[in-house]
């Protein structure tokens, strides 16, 4: 019933626009969870070289929606209720990792947290919670 | 000391590569306050016809932005230290205007609240919070 | 339908014990605002001789749930979804005024904003943004 | 450097009154963690026979105050500066467990997240996230 990686990364791409231009790849999808790859490129950074900020909560977002249709399925209609992101550190120049996981999925609401990194470090860059309304079936 | 909405239009822009696809307009500046457009565009359309929530967020993170700029003058390392995003209703498929209003302007920290109505309505699409972190002098 | 400031604060009584601990008085109720005091005392006071957090959270919660009590009428069951607050300035060792405004008022969902300050001054203390999950009827 | 389980009961009772009235317990603290725990009693209760929302954020801010204090030692000025949550559930009519974790300690913020449970469940009643002003040393 849930979508795999490549079905969600096709269906984000056609309905999410800013997920096409951050070039957003759906690297992993299992039962609520998403890890998805922000590829580092110019147009990204911002002053100090570091990614700018709507970059990371395109992330955060796209994670969280990526959880609910990897586990879900095609419920395009779900969107976003409230989203509150945690600038930790400046990212490193180079791929973001963004792994999201559902916390707790009602029948109305879908609330998740999602952790950004850099790629090859442990340490967080970014803390997203955010809930999802859910189309009434 | 501050910038006006012409000057701080041109730092957004080449400072944070995601204004520039949205295509973003800067349409006043005053103390503690910013007014901006997101111009209607296809791209930024997703499923249901409404606009999509990075779209929404990077409109407020770039009021909060501007009214910084417009505030202090050139303070191109102030960064997003927290930005809670909350949407209310689907917006038009129209123009977005986003109103940016520093509520405290502290030493180290700027708090601030958008709201994000579309064109011509009263009634919000989002309400957004954040704090900006200021670089010590 | 809606209740007015002395019947909020008798329901708000009984239904929220803390609100009791506090001493929280109801100032005004009108459609979609609330105006709620919490008298200083010493056992809210906090090092620095500041006034605890988890008061004007409660006072920020409460607002919201008056300012719903005093639009809809009696609907106990509404409870907060999600809260979000933001502590700008200690405050004075005074009482506390937080004003409650519903933002958005939809049918499974109030939106509200909170703005506390300390008696007689302007400047806010916190600033409070949250949902309230509204029972179907 | 740090504290002690009984160390952070006693200072956070001198200090917040309210962990008093609802007669907060430190069960645990190692680094950048805390375990909570806030007996169920009757004057917590709201309609519905649950735990009311205030009760729920003391033990959210408390957390996150006891893991930095259990980790930094007696910065009695650290002070809330953020604090979001999110209910999920309601609680059974038993004792609260809240578990605080530092995700992030900077020099002048530490970023804290909190899970909070029905003693003997799994599943989350609410989730917190805030970060704390940390004193110039």
């Amino acid at each position: 019933m849930g979508l795999c990686a490549s079905e969600v990364e096709k269906r984000i791409r056609e309905w999410v626009p800013m997920a096409e231009d951050i070039d957003l790849r759906i690297e992993e999808i299992r039962e609520n969870y998403s890890k998805i790859r922000i590829p580092f490129q110019d147009k990204a950074i911002r002053p100090g070289g570091t990614i700018s900020g709507p970059v990371m909560m395109t992330a955060g977002d796209t994670a969280m929606y990526a959880a609910i249709l990897g586990t879900l399925g095609e419920v395009a209609m779900a969107v976003t209720s409230n989203l509150n992101i945690n600038f930790l550190q400046r990212p490193a120049p180079c791929d973001l990792i963004a792994e999201g996981t559902i916390l707790k999925l009602g029948k109305r609401l879908a609330f998740c947290e999602v952790e950004i990194r850099s790629e090859g470090s442990d340490d967080l860059v970014a803390h997203v919670t955010g809930s999802y309304s859910l189309p009434v079936k």
